[in-house]
């Protein structure tokens, strides 16, 4: 097709339907906002938009939310512009917070029918063929477009990275794509990989992390065949480095690690310490080279990741799984999606579909920041529930989930000191100087007007998320 | 699963229930037969079978027919004792003979509704990634049963080699497979390639692929990204060796190969006169192996193959097919499933689907056999219609469909002589003293009792097989 516009006319578009994108680009993506604007300019309104994921750059669709063209809004993690917006109830329905596992079962299942499917494509054929190894926006894996393709009524694809029939490899097949545009720029190639990919440095996150190996090591699954994922947080990955020297100093090899893969489990690939890595998504330019290059480092669809319902994904096989934390509470429960007055600030993502899947599903988080306790009563929005997480490691104590006394044991006998989450809860308030009795985090910002809906992974609605106040 | 049986029973199979095989591993399976064996075993009757092949090999099958336990088959091609028991009129209810095409059609649409596909896997790990690379049985791609895998209620992998968690590479993954059974051995390693795969050396064969080759010269469809099939005949082969040799002398690259994949495909590919191959089987061990080893050797599904319903099947890509016949009629319809007598000797395959596919579908025929005139006046059965034939190459010359001016002119500017259809029939009833008038062939037997229904691509029943008399 010669354009976007022409592209979105051959598909028929109409006032009502949905589009899906996906977030590869991650914050240098360009393809929503320019196929948002086509739409806008057609003059359709009603519009429900189904991104993997939302980020800063996508700010020009809060203009679009306020005139209408966009009244729905279906993701599995929000942040910038337009989780302000949502938060502040401007979208004209309340936005549906899926996991990635759960957006996949969605999809397939026919719960989220999506009309037209946009694929940021960093190269696409003649004739359909899609990778995101090759061209000036390589991102490495497809894996969230790979659901998004096999299910849509019709499949766009835009490139700007143009090839003659066939590509190679294909990551996404013809068969799935109807139209194929070209366009000089996809994305901001220095803004496709972003956010933080880098060790810790600072203290507390370096002792958290030093303690979460200790635990993973001390729980009795790192031994040959041991599998891990790690998000791309400071923490996380320095956890991922602790582990390493374990893993060296005790000669075990690691049987895959999962997830967003990031340079420094690249390196802990390379070094042969798993046989492969599992990727449905690129965090960094070390990822897409590897994946490029080495016939180990395989593609997963986010089905395959984390999908509860198909016959089997990648998460119920992790071995353990490192998560961060905005708020924990008493009951283990995990909120990733509100920050504080309410704002939204992110959303499961695959944190539910991992903790969910691994064996050892271990937070890390500090005890407090910026004055305030990160352990509550009760968290704001229930992200993840607390019987999928086993252990919480913070910088002053680790808490085991009193479903697993078998784990308690363990780390006991491997001389850790195990707290309840009471005391950390208790510890927290001394630091922060909250005293006992204060009302809690105001549930979901309060204000009785649900702005959002949370989908935990098969479907079923976990949280509310009421309106900022104000 | 702990065995054949258990997976059956896990799998909740009934009377009247269709299940599923491939064949890559062509007269060399021995999955078929045990799965069958298992169910007849379990006192299962009237139970429908959609192998996407039948080979000699699975003879066992008639006393399965015989007995009622089968009275249903639904396939692309079948040779042996099970396609005679058919012709013979055995079977309970007509079998369905579809392309390869519109095998993957039927699946992706539902009209072939899979209750359990059994996937033979050289490879396959705990849990359920298989591959066809590794192991005793290795068979290179699996591009037949990954339509049945995502399409079928329940799918069992049967494997010889059981690899640790995750298997790589992954030709089929987790997310489709419902479970794992071990056994000793999936086939006979040596007999998986079978066949004719080599490039033949009679004197009539040789010349009929010299002209051949001459004619895709000619045609103008022999430069820079041109594309090619050929099947694994020795005339077909013979034809890609010649045609090999213009490539060098002009020094053409060709986009892609596509097929069923031959050492001798391989061997253009590797010499660099193809990019890259898009391979649905491999036809030899050299095929295999490249598959392996070379990233740019390609898997393509059955649908990404040739299924007419998809987004773009590759055969739409194709400049040359060159095709085998048993027959041929003076509106070029091509019959490939029915022999001397009636026997049913094949089918399709994909021998429709790159038909209307390619750009020029040429057929290679020897104007005679074994006394019999090939080129006839109306074929005993329509495989594929005349309407997608462009030309018919045979030792005694050439001729071009009507519908093809364009290619006559430049067949004749070019130097090639070119006859009519009708003037090939009389020729080859002058060397075989059929009479002009003498009554055709009696039509699908004659005997008036329907023992199979050929469908088109499409779904469209294009011919129907009567029994054989006698």
């Amino acid at each position: 097709m010669p354009s976007i516009r022409a592209a979105i006319e051959a598909c028929g578009l109409t006032d009502g339907a949905t589009v899906s994108f996906h977030h590869h680009l991650r914050n240098g993506d360009d393809v929503l906002r320019a196929v948002m604007a086509e739409i806008a300019a057609l003059g359709l309104r009603d519009i429900r938009i189904a991104p993997s994921s939302l980020f800063p750059v996508h700010a020009p669709l809060v203009d679009h939310i306020r005139s209408g063209v966009v009244t729905g809004i279906s993701t599995a993690y929000m942040a910038g512009p337009v989780a302000e917006a949502v938060a502040r109830g401007w979208l004209a329905t309340p936005a549906v917070m899926q996991t990635h596992g759960g957006r996949a079962r969605a999809i397939e299942s026919g719960d989220l029918p999506i009309d037209v499917a946009f694929v940021a494509a960093p190269t696409a054929d003649t004739y359909g063929n899609l990778n995101g190894v090759e061209g000036k926006s390589a991102c490495g894996t497809l894996g969230y477009p790979m659901v998004d393709a096999k299910h849509a009524r019709r499949v766009v694809a835009i490139t700007d990275n143009l090839v003659s029939y066939p590509a190679c490899p294909i990551d996404i097949t013809q068969e799935d794509v109807d139209y194929v545009v070209a366009v000089d720029s996809i994305g901001d190639p220095r803004q496709i990989v972003s956010g933080s990919t880098r060790v810790t440095d600072k203290p507390d996150g370096l002792k958290i992390a030093a303690t979460a190996a200790r635990v993973i090591a001390a729980s009795g699954l790192l031994k040959d065949g041991f599998s891990f994922q790690t998000g791309a947080g400071g923490v996380s990955l320095a956890t991922a480095a602790c582990l390493r020297d374990v893993m060296v100093e005790r000669g075990i090899v690691g049987s895959f690690a999962a997830g967003g893969i990031t340079g420094t489990i690249v390196e802990m690939f390379q070094a042969g310490l798993f046989r492969t890595l599992f990727n449905v998504q690129c965090f960094d330019l070390e990822a897409v080279e590897s994946y490029r290059r080495d016939a180990a480092h395989q593609s997963m669809s986010a089905s395959m990741y984390a999908n509860p319902h198909n016959k089997g994904a990648v998460v119920n096989q992790l071995d353990a799984m490192v998560l961060g934390a905005a708020e924990i509470d008493l009951d283990f429960n995990v909120n990733v999606t509100l920050g504080a007055g309410g704002l939204i600030i992110g959303g499961s993502g695959g944190h539910s579909d991992t903790a969910a899947g691994a064996k050892l599903a271990l937070v890390t988080t500090k005890l407090t920041a910026k004055s305030h306790p990160k352990i509550v009563d009760r968290v704001a929005c229930i992200t993840t529930p607390g019987e999928t997480i086993d252990v919480v490691v913070t910088d002053e104590g680790v808490a085991v989930n009193p479903r697993r006394p078998d784990l308690r044991d363990r780390l006991l006998s491997e001389g850790l000191s195990v707290v309840t989450i009471g005391e950390l809860r208790e510890k927290a308030m001394r630091l922060t100087g909250e005293a006992v009795g204060t009302a809690p985090t105001e549930r979901c910002g309060g204000t009785g007007r649900i702005v959002a809906v949370a989908e935990y992974r098969d479907g079923t609605v976990i949280d509310l998320v009421e309106a900022m106040p104000g």
